[in-house]
């Protein structure tokens, strides 16, 4: 099946690209149990409201019928197809330290649709050892590995001091999205996409409800 | 100095909080270089717009001098207060796997504003034992720990199957704000606030990237 966005769609911004897992979750708890789904109710699965939806589905031509929504189904497989999930993605993991070693496995076990099929480490006494079946190789091994894999998409765990070289790298050797839990801003040309997880953001603004509805 | 908020101040969105933490990183890399900042300054620095910028601040009060902008010094301790930054804020750990141990050891290391000062496990072998200082308690002794500590704030990274538990256990001896890295919708009172960090929705919604920038 040929990704819908090849044919011509227009891009489809970061925001609503944020929200395509959220309704391929909702629609998938829903399949089996009915084929049609209205705006309404994924509201009130998603938290989006009904307005924001149909304007995300109407990015990639998914409109529905008024009064019976749109088929679960097809749905399904128009997000999947956005996002590129049709066939299994291979990842690889760069740092197979505590941090890389937790996401390898949660990956590993978890998610059918990208495959960790390579984790990176430069210690020696993790190199050679294999997390869940799947290999830790010598970071220097990295652009031979990714081409050798065709891995398109990293996982970064590394030390903030090593994250910019190994992105570099793996960048040269064709990976073009990366996750990075590296708490450091990194380079990368135009047609890379680097989404960053940054524990203390998180936790700084996880701090507003701690003191605004604990106190009387 | 009291929080601002706590003067009768409208509640702020959660969109509003999320970017402050980001407002205090730019204006933290500011400080000691220029004395006043302009809304257009930080629009450059965080991708928001300046429209957006006026308007976050305007909630809690800050306003700024037409061509001159605002005070980075003020600004800062503004956002440091609503937030409730004024003060160290004591927080657990819960889980001290490969996520928790590489979560909790980020945090003591890299965050001078959030304390980490205990974690908690089930398995023997982990409890006893520290994380750079940090004891291991064991999971039953969470409320009295809690109490004890004060702690208000809580990473969960536990297996999806214990988090709810851990949760409302956490909840009763007054935890507020949970930064959940379970795969696994928690139930709590209103007055609590979840922050969900889910692997599968990054890697899914990164997973765009990947093919629609890397084909011809």
């Amino acid at each position: 099946m040929v990704g819908l966005r090849h044919a011509g769609n227009p891009r489809i911004p970061d925001t609503t690209v944020r929200r395509l897992p959220v309704y391929l979750r909702v629609l998938s708890e829903l399949s089996g149990r009915q084929q049609e789904v209205t705006s309404a109710e994924l509201a009130e699965r998603t938290g989006y409201s009904s307005e924001q939806i149909r304007k995300d589905f109407a990015y990639f031509g998914a409109l529905g019928t008024r009064g019976v929504g749109y088929r679960v189904d097809l749905l399904q497989r128009q997000i999947r197809s956005i996002l590129g999930l049709d066939r299994p993605i291979p990842a690889a993991v760069i740092g197979a330290g505590n941090l890389g070693t937790a996401l390898a496995r949660y990956s590993i076990l978890q998610d059918r649709d990208i495959q960790v099929v390579a984790l990176f480490d430069v210690d020696p006494r993790r190199v050679g050892t294999d997390i869940e079946g799947v290999k830790v190789y010598p970071t220097e091994e990295l652009p031979a590995v990714v081409r050798q894999l065709g891995i398109r998409m990293a996982i970064v765990a590394v030390p903030p001091e090593a994250a910019q070289a190994v992105v570099d790298a793996a960048v040269r050797a064709g990976v073009t999205a990366f996750l990075n839990f590296s708490p450091v801003k990194l380079q990368a040309p135009r047609h890379v996409h680097i989404q960053n997880i940054d524990l203390s953001l998180e936790l700084q603004s996880l701090a507003y409800y701690v003191s605004a509805r604990s106190l009387p």
